[in-house]
């Protein structure tokens, strides 16, 4: 090699050292936002999150070119860019004005060990390369399952740490931990089998041949989460055998109505693998019956899983426990740490109740995950993964179980008040009641909810119709001003018949909402909505309508 | 409510409001600890990770219990718990001398950005939770298309924010990315037709009778990841029928031999509907011959996927793209931005060449993922993500695709100045070449090496269990006294008959490991085995008796 070679080369390796081991000066750009978001996160936040939203054509303009840089950016010049194009229309997801999805604002302490997780960056398939993080994951499924299932200290000493077993899998949210759930019950309901070796090693279409079923079947709420959905369509199942059942006035899944389909269906030669309850619906946070489907779950002899994704950590409430009662009898249960127990995002679990369950779904290779070792790859959907356990772990050390219950309870009563002031608004109409924290209404005129209970079903489909788009318009509106945001789903309540109801849907986790904020949030729609009833001239027209003949008549 | 239970609720909401607003002073244990991240990371590393690692029963002493605990522990306390317990027996992934797995040091500019990540705590699932986060993901799945497929811009214009279309999902890891791959092909391969609704909506029972098919089959080098047994597993498909097909000296996949494997399989009615091609094995790093197999894939007429979880970024390297010719016909391609791009655990992609493709596997929600609306989780397997896109992006601008290339080339030449030192080393065997930044070798004593040129097949079948035995030891060993880490896997060589082969693995990533360390984790390897020779008697009884028999005969 030449002079000039060894100079080069000398120089490539001093430029990419500089990379990878020259730290941003304390007054640097990176050095004063670190700094900013160390003193006061939700300064930051407000700071440079703009307000009011730009649309999102707008927002697509700067992130326009396919093309890999073929030049390197200053790391302060990208930094201003980040901060006045990214972060700028970022949402403040930890705003207690905003409280329509599963957010929340999160402990302070997380986000300088956050900083210390993605430092380590271990990775947690395999123990070369996670080590002590191994055995503090399996503690903290550990802790999870103890939580569901209460299960005696000697059954933890047994099973936590065991190289051949799992109690469940830490993984990146809900919905891989719903995929794992019914993973699992699907390979043991057609398990090896004399000369057949197993749905795992032959695939389902010789597995339901093996059994001779006609085919396959998962039962859940009409409410379940569209997961469940993406389950039965990634597992072969099909989206159709994924079979809704129909709920009560409460949002609860009907056992008459499952029993009723458990029967059909075995009639029919298929078979009903597994039954979801939910714990938490998405939409209206209501909790299936789940003792009754525990009870059905067992004479049929199906896999008996519950979705509590968002409705798990009610759990560490003991005044509000009783509400998942039944939760206990569940083979797995989903519970998302991103949601209720105030993780960031990216950290869901499946807790199994039974340690050798997920031995249906166990992988191995040459390099890791070799038989016998307790590498926590051969139990998991994904491969390489980071340590997120440790800030669940860290947050049930210094949050503590009775920290939780004060943060569930808070939530829970808040959501009650503010269903009583919906309840106490004349023009407002609460929709589904608060089980949980979540609650959905929508605003309806006073004259407009006395006159439809006189009102023909065409004229009650016509007002809904543009009922339905005014809340539609409330929720653009408002969060479009930038104050606040409240989100909106459809349900079909009974009482409407059925007919698709667009409701305001608001979920209140966040610690840091008060009772002044939901007064807001309530004046704010209700300024909106007096401000736009003259572009619904239907609803009054027909309110006054019905009301003028009702007075005839009466 | 009483006076009482007011001052009750006040102080509960105080309290609360303290875990959630009240930062850690800069001179407590956490902000300590961030300021000595922020000085000089691999110091902190080295610093608090302890250099000789305890057995795993030890660690797992200070994770025992399934109890959640019932009072809460104050921040610095839990972090010294953490500091002592778990960084300390945590894994130095970032150690240049860590070159045994394929994880390295990180730019430094991703730590900070990191903690923004975090505090923002965006959901990637819908624009709702994410807003510019969206446009900026779509962008750079963008970007990866553009690297691999080069469209024209107006490509890139149609396609990259279009609502209904995708170019690819962001996702946690490789596992998903191929998982989805897969789903994608298998969906499309039973699509709907006629009566028939698809495989998404009726399943894979009535779908492979509905096309009457025998069964369906995907084939894979026998060198391929393990992630795709597990793939076959969940899509239903089975792992049997992952047909594994030979490689040749180069580890690579024998397209004749997979060409008689898809006759075979297509004169027994088994529907082969993708093939995957491996770019950067991970036990070898050798990459198939793409173009042939999108050849084979074209007249097959199945989906062709390229697993390019390791190798994908060499596509960075103008001067090592080449390697992977053939990539840019791919269907679709994985590639893991948390391996040779640098980035955190947990950023994994697959891209797909034709917009339309993951139209099979989209789904929609009431409250979310509207028909029409640009929110990325209707094509993602997983639900709610983080907005780990954005430091991808980021290392995109601020390294630049020259600064990549400078990266991927210096892995590359350090990994072929290895093998040359494995090579003139009397007593190495080197057992597969670089062609990426891996390579394999073991320790053979040199008169052994000359020996089993003359060895029976008995004598060659001892010897091999007492060499694989003795490169376990020297693995084992050396991780433990904590210096340097290489990995070990199993291989078959043909050169041995395709007997199971245990050797050294190495990963030559680290842009900090320099040519001194490589020498010295040599002649640490060399002192274990030196040492350790005496306790596998046999290697050298044979050996002599062998070349006594051979100098007799000679």
């Amino acid at each position: 090699m030449a002079v000039m070679d060894n100079k080069k080369a000398d120089a490539t390796q001093e430029s990419l050292h500089r990379i990878f081991t020259v730290p941003e000066a304390p007054e640097s750009t990176l050095g004063q936002i670190e700094k900013e978001i160390s003193e006061n996160l939700n300064v930051f936040l407000q700071t440079h999150i703009a307000a009011r939203e730009k649309p999102l054509v707008e927002i697509e303009k700067d992130f326009q070119s396919a093309d890999i840089p073929e030049a390197p950016s200053f790391v302060s010049e990208h930094t201003h860019f980040l901060l006045n194009k990214l972060v700028a229309q970022s949402v403040n997801t930890s705003a207690p004005t905003f409280i329509g999805h599963m957010t929340s604002a999160l402990p302070y302490f997380l986000m300088p060990l956050s900083k210390i997780m993605i430092a380590l960056n271990q990775n947690l398939v395999k123990i070369e390369t996670s080590k002590a993080f191994t055995p503090l994951e399996r503690q903290v499924l550990g802790m999870l399952h103890n939580l569901i299932y209460h299960q005696p200290e000697s059954f933890y000493q047994q099973w936590m740490h065991s190289a051949n077993h799992s109690l469940g899998a830490f993984c990146s949210g809900g919905t891989i931990a719903n995929i794992t759930a019914l993973w699992v019950a699907r390979n043991n309901a057609l398990k090896p089998q004399g000369d057949f070796k197993g749905v795992a090693q032959e695939g389902l279409f010789k597995a339901i041949k093996h059994y001779g079923y006609d085919d396959l079947a998962v039962l859940v709420s009409e409410r379940g989460h569209y997961s469940l959905k993406k389950a039965a369509d990634v597992l072969g199942i099909g989206r159709n055998c994924l079979v809704p059942i129909e709920t009560d006035g409460n949002n609860r899944v009907k056992v008459a109505a499952m029993r009723e389909k458990l029967e059909t269906l075995k009639q029919q030669n298929i078979k009903v693998f597994a039954i979801v309850g939910v714990a938490g619906t998405t939409e209206t946070g209501s909790i299936d019956p789940l003792n009754e489907l525990a009870d059905l779950a067992q004479e049929y002899g199906c896999h008996f899983h519950v979705d509590a994704a968002w409705g798990g950590a009610t759990l560490m409430s003991n005044k509000y426990r009783p509400l998942l009662a039944g939760a206990e009898r569940a083979d797995s249960v989903t519970i998302d740490a991103h949601k209720q127990l105030y993780i960031p995002m990216g950290a869901g679990m499946v807790i199994f109740k039974d340690p050798t369950l997920m031995t249906a779904i166990e992988h191995h290779a040459e390099y890791i995950l070799r038989k016998g070792s307790k590498d926590l790859g051969s139990h998991t959907l994904e491969g390489s993964r980071s340590g997120m356990a440790m800030l669940l772990y860290a947050s049930l050390n210094i949050i503590s179980r009775p920290g939780y219950e004060m943060l569930i309870n808070n939530s829970i009563e808040k959501a009650r008040y503010f269903a009583g002031r919906i309840n106490a608004h004349p023009d407002f109409e609460l929709v589904t009641e608060p089980e949980l924290c979540l609650l959905t209404y929508r605003y309806v005129p006073a004259r407009t909810q006395y006159a439809l209970q006189f009102a023909t079903n065409t004229e009650r489909d016509i007002l809904l119709d543009d009922l339905n788009d005014l809340t539609k318009f409330i929720q653009k509106r408002q969060r479009e001003s930038g104050k606040s945001f409240v989100s909106r789903t459809r349900l079909t309540p009974e009482k409407w018949g059925r007919k698709l109801t667009t409701v305001l849907r608001v979920v209140l986790a966040n610690p840091l909402t008060t009772e002044d904020i939901l007064n807001h949030v309530l004046e704010e729609q209700e300024t909106i909505a007096r401000q736009s009833l003259i572009s619904y001239p239907k609803i009054s027209q027909l309110t006054e309508s019905i009301l003028n003949r009702t007075a005839v008549k009466q």
